[in-house]
């Protein structure tokens, strides 16, 4: 019996590792003997980097950099078990969490620390990236990283524009003289589940931006600055970034890797999949576990147990989500390979007894699945369960 | 494919018939051509005379008596459909629902509309009865049945006692003339769970009293005149009834059943499963769903789950139990052939919530267990499920 535990996080309780070795401490209760392969999971949001370290025996490399609100913050990204992959996820540098309560500031905030992240990896001789994409505080098309990387951003009267998504408006060339020669020589895969273009009421502000603290009339400014941006960007490389899907990823920073970077963009969790080798892992295996805090209708739009469920269905391996909130619509994931869903609460309970009980919980909850799921098989080899 | 579905009701919210029909709607979701053999069950309590007369094709027979605060109730006796057996659930015609909030008066509540019930009965030409103990709001040690069915029982003035507890202690004589003879040729088959005896830290009066309305001060009383009325009947008839097991089974009641009927006292789920013809079903099944509200170490004692577990694992057939709510202990159920033990509760929720929800959550559950429990031998016989 080989069963492979690959869950993603329990948001605002356990990480994915934690949660694997929940579900792995549950089967071995209930079959002390089980060949189980642990494989936690992000998916291409938060937690990534942490993960793919991890999963391949990597190691984190601390940075100082400017943070969106132009501090300084300490920053780090990832080195695979490769020794060549550099995992950078921009919310180490630009993200949310680095601003503090009440001073969000969708105008002035910058990706100027995302890019000294990329030539710190530049600088050590990194040439293949990951870049995770979400959990920016940055509305700024990415001007920020770029001008790290040496491009200068110029108004009319020849000066720098400054930093922030209030700033787009100013630009009147592009001057790619000083941007890092190395970017071009260097590969970039871009992990991130959102499709949205980068201007208009799909776009990167109208979208993302009340998030990040812009009220609807700082939307507006946005979102025009942001297409101004875009006309520039078009001028200088022909690329339109208007309306392309992905664009306005973190606040634009996705077309800034479209338009001046060699990249591709791929749902974060096949990224995060490809790299731990999941593919090779479902040999011979008898069942998946995969699973998160949430799991319901957007669970099928590239989640972890969406991903890890299709993977496993191309393989003809089934497929059990455990999930601590199970909402409506997670019936779809049937249609996807996953035999049954199940939450981990077992009773009435708070969202907060949940959270504090999530390890036990999850235990038990993976006991009794499989002890259900393998019952048949057991007590038809002789060796009866119960 | 053949599953038995025998849930107990999942108080509060569905009876044991809701909750088979919840079950069986989640199988179908899953597999539309499932053999499905629906046995709603009690445990022998409250609701067992409904879910046997249901299960047997019965009928039920209104019958006003008097009620336990001698007011007329209307009570009801069950005909199972074989047409002979008389079920009496004695809370009914005795129970605590029949008294208002506030108006509990354990000296004084007779049993005397259950003695009326089973004269009605043995009237209509009974002579094979179930009696359901549980749910009573008297502690007068069954003197108030005995008396409706034509026992006298006397002062020093050789004057009836009265009714309830409080008038025990004045019992000098039990004069058993006019006892309705029709009771010595009947069988009467006992459903009960307890078994404190009739007197003493663990008789009736102690451990049910205050649940009836008894401050300490009226259980020391009621004690003290309960071991009068024992004595009593081990004077009249040799049987002692102090410290037998069973005996004080619903204020006492059980003591009266033991001392002047030829009956028998059998864990109430027994009754029950005997009744509704579980074993016979059993033959051919690969699975059976059983539940109810709270699953826990109690579970073990005696409940219905537990019951229906027993006899599944005799006939070598596997049970995998659904619960509102899995409590500590649940896991030894493990070794009573329990397959798994799953919570309906789909994620962190009131109990309020979980109740109002509960018919879709338990469809929801059993549809995703027997997806999980059937998906190798499905799969195994080339109809893949997924």
């Amino acid at each position: 019996m080989k069963i492979i535990i690959a869950p993603d996080s329990f948001k605002g309780s356990l990480t994915a590792v934690e949660a694997a070795q929940a579900i792995d401490k549950g089967i071995k209760k209930a079959f002390a003997g089980a060949e189980t392969v642990l494989l936690p999971i992000g998916d291409g949001g938060e937690g990534t980097m942490e993960t793919l370290v991890a999963a391949t025996g990597g190691r984190i490399q601390k940075v100082t950099v400017t943070g969106p609100l132009q501090n300084q913050v300490e920053a780090a990204y990832g080195v695979l078990g490769d020794g060549k992959t550099c995992v950078v996820e921009m919310a180490s540098a630009s993200g949310l969490h680095l601003v503090p309560e009440g001073q969000l500031s969708p105008l002035t905030a910058t990706t100027y620390g995302t890019g000294e992240l990329i030539r710190s990896a530049l600088d050590a001789g990194f040439t293949s990236f990951i870049i995770g994409l979400g959990g920016s505080a940055t509305n700024d098309g990415g001007a920020g990283m770029l001008q790290a990387l040496g491009m200068r951003l110029l108004d009319a009267d020849g000066r720098d524009i400054g930093f922030g998504g209030g700033a787009l408006n100013k630009v009147e060339a592009i001057d790619l003289a000083s941007f890092d020669k190395r970017i071009s020589r260097s590969q970039f895969t871009i992990a991130s589940d959102v499709q949205n273009p980068m201007i208009g009421p799909e776009g990167a502000s109208h979208v993302f931006g009340p998030q990040k603290g812009a009220s609807p009339e700082v939307v507006e400014t946005l979102d025009c600055y942001m297409a101004h941006w875009a006309d520039q960007i078009y001028k200088k490389t022909g690329t339109s970034l208007h309306g392309q899907p992905g664009a306005g990823a973190a606040g634009g920073i996705g077309g800034a890797f479209q338009a001046f970077f060699p990249s591709k963009m791929k749902r974060g969790v096949d990224v995060v999949l490809d790299y731990i080798g999941l593919n090779e892992e479902l040999e011979n295996t008898d069942l998946v576990l995969t699973g998160e805090g949430q799991v319901d209708s957007q669970t099928t739009f590239g989640k972890t147990p969406m991903g890890v469920a299709e993977r496993a269905k191309d393989q003809g391996v089934p497929t059990i989500i455990i999930a601590g909130s199970v909402g409506k619509g997670a019936e779809a994931l049937h249609d996807f390979g996953v035999v049954s869903i199940h939450s981990i609460v077992n009773g009435p309970m708070t969202l907060k007894q949940a959270i504090e009980g999530a390890a036990e919980l999850i235990e038990n909850a993976a006991e009794q699945i499989v002890r259900a799921y393998f019952h048949q098989s057991v007590t038809q080899q002789g060796r009866l369960l119960v």
